[in-house]
């Protein structure tokens, strides 16, 4: 079953966004077993969507679009494909209800054009969105499919795992099934060295490392007539790469990300944490906080990005400043210490460093970030290098505090284990 | 003139690598004065390439193909390409030295497949690869034109700046400029009521409407024979958004974000700022540290996510807490009094909410978040209701927090300037 990926938008043509939801969706419909053999970017233009539609429906099965859904004038997905497919358009009650519902909730004014979005093409599936105004459609004609979403990520990813994941496997009677072997604390070109001759062999399951910021995924993929034969073909190489990357990997789950991995080490622990914070300036705490459970061990949070507050609320030495810069293994040390005596929490993290784009030198180049983690009392300092831009780097910075939480926190039971 | 844009890949349609490349060419094109109309991402597969090209060659006057250049049997795109536009293939004497000289370079043998890379269509424009092996080419026939790129960002990159920048701008003399018109505090759907009438009658500036989380864009594009022109174009559009949506718009510079634009008030006000909160975890603090001044008037920043911390570090009391629960705008208030206390911020913010997916009520359902500002002690507080799952609900409240500063800042300039 072949499948075409339509992405319709100005902002796309004209480069101002990168076109993120088309990796996702190519990855998507591979591993519920579609091909992929065309993506189309088009603009919000009548004549040059219904071109692009037209050719769509003759040589694949199932067209995915994304964008040009909303309330303007400018939005024209649905009329296309409508005409397109010989679909009159007629008003969905819930899909009114939900707009009403979401500008009430806002307390803002429904202005006319919000109707729009309302309207569905006859005998269409209709995909409510819990994220925005624009409900997504299923409509089917001929054999033929075309799958309509809303443009932002934010909104179209939630629906397609609420709505299109389950009708697209339903539609491909042969099952793909993956599990995501999820690593941290390692690199890809290492990662691929030590699995190299599993990498080199691979034919069905298949192993594609993905590379994530401060993380390496493995997603090992496995085509059958069912769910029970795919899974008895993953098994024994998810074993296997257990074996070979045993610590690097945090989980094999694909809803848990790392910091999922963390508040479930210290929630099964019963440890509590709370964090410091510079450079990064809340983002640890907030991917921590991403985590619904946290509330039963998050204690407190901290962001002193100045000197004044790393002395003002962790105690932060002037000397230790003054001699090592704020910049430095010490007053990291310093930070988790003090975090520590304020909020009693059983587990501290600190991040302290540079990341730019100025106040870099030869000898303290932006990019260098140390992060220190105290277990009851036990304190871990490490120094760290990254390269890209601020952004970039504050990102590493915050992967690279969690990944050292888990390492310290494994190592803590260890310890206790005896 | 008409560009279009043809990725050729595999790995691209099973989505394992982002299209950076498509969005990179199409920015680089627009600024060129060229307009995009299709993109498509194509697999290794000589027919539907040929497909592509065809189809390509006839709505377009340029192509722009990347990837396919390579020495393998896979790598297709410039027999392709010669076939179509019915040119012969030779060797260049050039390109072969210098893929000889790379492999003697790094000490390496050459293998048989590498020399395919020397072979041109005749009477092609070579563009030799400074990062790599396969040279790029611009063939012109009929009019018509393909420029044939490596797929590695590496060598694609500097090659298109060193040839084909020079290129275009022979090709085409018209120029293409855009303006970004940011808001925040408004949703889209007003905005267009607002600006209904510019919107139909636009031409030559053209308007756009882009929804993002929390904010509005309105990119204002011109097409002129020359920068000055094209700025003369966009010049009283810009003036007009600015006169109807005055209190909304909080920059015009592609480059300044909503953290970036309360930052500058923060530092043009000589104001400093703290902030504590819960459901967002340090978000808030996150994104005003994105900006590298911040350093001058960030004093700190805390994350009381549990009652407890509210107690202890804000000292908000038990009693507020127990009769109006701390989801309300009672606590937000105490927060932020708390931290004014505590830090001696001019400005500080605090958020309280209900980020889900548990612990909602009918009273207080998910998404319900209150947002309190103080500015030297004037506290304002604000209620939303935000749709959305865990993560859209923090990111919905993040903006919002920075829309409210932004708004009480101004308000305090206004009433100090008199």
């Amino acid at each position: 079953m072949v499948v075409e990926l339509i992405s319709v938008g100005t902002e796309l043509l004209l480069g101002n966004i990168v076109n993120t939801n088309a990796a996702y969706l190519a990855e998507q419909c591979a591993s519920c077993g579609l091909s992929c053999f065309y993506q189309t970017v088009v603009g919000d233009n009548e004549e040059r969507l219904q071109e692009t539609v037209k050719a769509g429906l003759k040589r694949s099965d199932i067209l995915i679009l994304t964008g040009g859904l909303g309330p303007t004038d400018d939005d024209l997905t649905k009329e296309v494909v409508a005409k397109a497919m010989k679909k009159k358009l007629v008003e969905d009650k819930k899909a009114r209800e939900m707009i009403q519902a979401y500008f009430d909730n806002r307390g803002m004014e429904i202005t006319e054009n919000n109707w729009k979005q309302a309207l569905v093409p006859e005998g269409a599936i209709v995909m409510y969105n819990h994220n925005g105004t624009a409900p997504g459609l299923i409509v089917e004609s001929n054999e033929k499919c075309a799958i309509l979403l809303p443009g932002p990520p934010k909104e179209m990813k939630p629906m397609f795992e609420e709505y299109v994941v389950d009708y697209l496997k339903k539609k491909n009677p042969e099952v793909i099934v993956s599990t995501t072997v999820k690593l941290c604390g390692i690199g890809e070109s290492k990662v691929e060295d030590m699995i190299h001759d599993m990498l080199e062999n691979q034919s069905n399951p298949t192993i594609a490392p993905y590379a994530k910021t401060g993380e390496v995924h493995l997603r090992v993929t496995a085509k059958a007539a069912d769910m029970k034969s795919a899974n008895k073909l993953i098994k024994p190489v998810v074993k296997q790469l257990k074996t070979r990357l045993a610590e690097y990997i945090y989980t094999t789950d694909e809803n848990t990300a790392l910091e999922n991995a963390v508040v479930d080490l210290l929630i099964a622990n019963n440890l509590t944490v709370s964090t410091v914070e510079s450079c990064t300036g809340g983002m640890v705490a907030a991917r921590l906080i991403n985590v619904s459970g946290v509330s039963e061990v998050f204690k407190m949070g901290h962001i002193t990005y100045s000197n004044k507050a790393k002395k003002k609320i962790l105690g932060v030495k002037k000397k230790t400043l003054e001699k090592h810069t704020a910049v430095s293994a010490e007053v990291a040390k310093e930070m988790v210490k003090g975090v520590e005596t304020v909020s009693k929490a059983d587990v501290c993290v600190s991040v302290t460093g540079l990341a730019g784009p100025d106040g870099g030198t030869a000898e303290r180049p932006v990019g260098l970030v140390y992060i220190a983690c105290s277990v009851k009392g036990k304190i871990t300092v490490q120094e760290y290098h990254f390269n890209g831009n601020r952004e970039k780097v504050r990102e590493n910075a915050t992967a690279a505090a969690l990944t050292l939480m888990r390492k310290c926190i494994l190592e803590y039971m260890t310890e206790t284990a005896f």
